[in-house]
């Protein structure tokens, strides 16, 4: 059996909703580009408008069980759902190292749920190029809902900004309140702030929290709401959800829904014309021994590194000045 | 007085301790790679052989009062200090937001202590150019120590190992044990375990720090001592910056140190080359109408983003092709 009809084999099985095949072509497609391409071009007309949910915070807001909380409450409802892991803490991780965190994995087992963890970072920044290929194939296995969590601690966070369409920013009492959403530009981004954990405290955080918006002029006709959670008890799910609801009803009505979805497309592409263009050059120039030369002489001060690099540089910014 | 002059009397002032005069020179070279390169060149000469720290940990732990102690420990002591902190939410940047984390400004008014915060990424992911730029400046002073601060919670955080001779990871009990250590490839690159808030307990953490440490095979010829701070009252200072002078000693008698040297400039002249062909390759092509088109043909499902994106590269992949 050659590679294209193994393809054809998995992806019938895949369309009548077999989580292995599913979670085969996930690992073909992350381990070759070339079988990623060809499955993005066989699935093309399986869409289902998955609607796509981001979730973000600092390690220890207890964005896992949340999220847990909310598949669980989804499942319930007679949802498909699709959980992507980008936060290298996460236990749905392999690197769950104590025992007490593998309860978590419970709701992998629930026919409805499928999770994957990938690397937290794609070579050029920002969400790596398997989130976006595992999304496109849980919309066209036919997921209601696709979680994408992400631990949100520095700028390049704000990049799920590019994937989902509701962003929701998990916080807890206590942490340092401002330190949780302070210059990260998450708050600009989020269009529903949790208070997790909210049995601890919470009542500054929401004041604070509420100062916060205040100071950002959104026109964008939303006002995010404050929902107060207690993810372990399942407490504020509901509450969650209606919140998850009433701002997709906004986006839909509004037509930003749509926007988005082009807006997204269009960076996509942008991104992997320029890391494809990137890798291309890279693998085209080898320049092993004047990097060792440059090396050296930067050691000894001989050279600054500038210099040095601009030396190396010189004769293929002449020849790229040549293309097209 | 033409550009260069005006570089000349900076840098004049600089060699001899203006604090004035090192901020200006930073923020040109932030602001012009043009001038980063004048600058990098005219101070080839003036290395002192900074000893440079790594400091990283999950926000929360308290690292920004960890290093408001130890500068004040090292400036008693009479060394020079150099701050550059990477990481967002740190007290020293411009987001500071609670009047309470504006004391931790202090020892910025100490003759000794130069403290600068960047933003968080370069272009390429990593550590941005500013922090290289600003370490090789503060070399130029005279700084006998220079501290990198990093949020610790991404794979990419590792990249401080390209920079700093000894890494301080700092973790508090209480934050998910595992959880700040776990995955992120940090355990493996640190030289010293911090407990900071070890008023809070730590004495489980500590158990499942060594734990941790038992299952890496180190070739290192140094197992991270782990050392219990109080950071907000000062405690356990001394014995950090004791554990911080063995690791020193340790490099420098192993030869680890020459040749860490060796390995940043080497790593840094790769990223280098890497980011200026790329930044070259982008200004030339401008593809908008080519990108517009394939986001509709994606959007309508008529092409899939992978064939949208390879017919418009393949011409310039024809191009490069021919080059060289």
């Amino acid at each position: 059996m050659n590679q294209a009809d193994n393809i054809d084999t998995l992806i019938s099985h895949f369309l009548e909703h077999d989580k292995k095949a599913l979670a085969r072509l996930i690992t073909l497609a992350e381990n070759d580009p070339e079988i990623a391409r060809i499955i993005s071009s066989k699935l093309r007309n399986h869409s289902h408008n998955s609607y796509i949910l981001g979730l973000t915070g600092s390690p220890g807001t207890g964005k896992s069980t949340l999220i847990n909380k909310l598949v669980e409450f989804l499942s319930d409802k007679g949802f498909k759902i699709g959980v992507i892991s980008v936060d290298p803490t996460s236990p749905y991780g392999e690197g769950a190292f104590l025992g007490d965190r593998v309860r978590m994995r419970e709701i992998i087992l629930e026919p409805n749920v499928f999770i994957r963890s990938v690397a937290s970072r794609g070579s050029l920044g920002g969400l790596s190029k398997a989130v976006f290929d595992i999304a496109k194939l849980y919309d066209a296995y036919g997921m209601d809902y696709i979680i994408v969590e992400t631990v949100g601690a520095g700028q390049s966070e704000i990049d799920i900004y590019n994937l989902a369409y509701t962003i929701i920013l998990v916080t807890v009492p206590g942490l340092g309140d401002s330190v949780q959403v302070q210059k990260a530009g998450i708050l600009e981004i989020a269009d529903i702030l949790v208070i997790n954990k909210s049995d601890l405290g919470g009542d500054f955080l929401k004041i604070n929290l509420n100062m916060m918006l205040e100071s950002y002029t959104r026109e964008r006709g939303w006002r995010p709401p404050i929902i107060r959670t207690i993810a372990k008890e399942g407490e504020g799910i509901t509450e969650l959800f209606q919140a998850i609801q009433d701002h997709r009803e906004h986006v839909e009505r509004s037509g930003q829904l749509n926007e988005m979805k082009r807006t997204h497309i269009q960076k996509r592409i942008q991104v992997l014309i320029e890391s494809l263009l990137f890798k291309q050059i890279i693998q085209k120039i080898s320049m092993t021994n004047e990097i060792n030369k440059a090396t050296e002489n930067v050691l000894s001060e001989s050279q600054d590194i500038y210099s040095a690099v601009y030396e190396i540089l010189k004769p293929f910014f002449d020849k790229i000045e040549k293309i097209q």
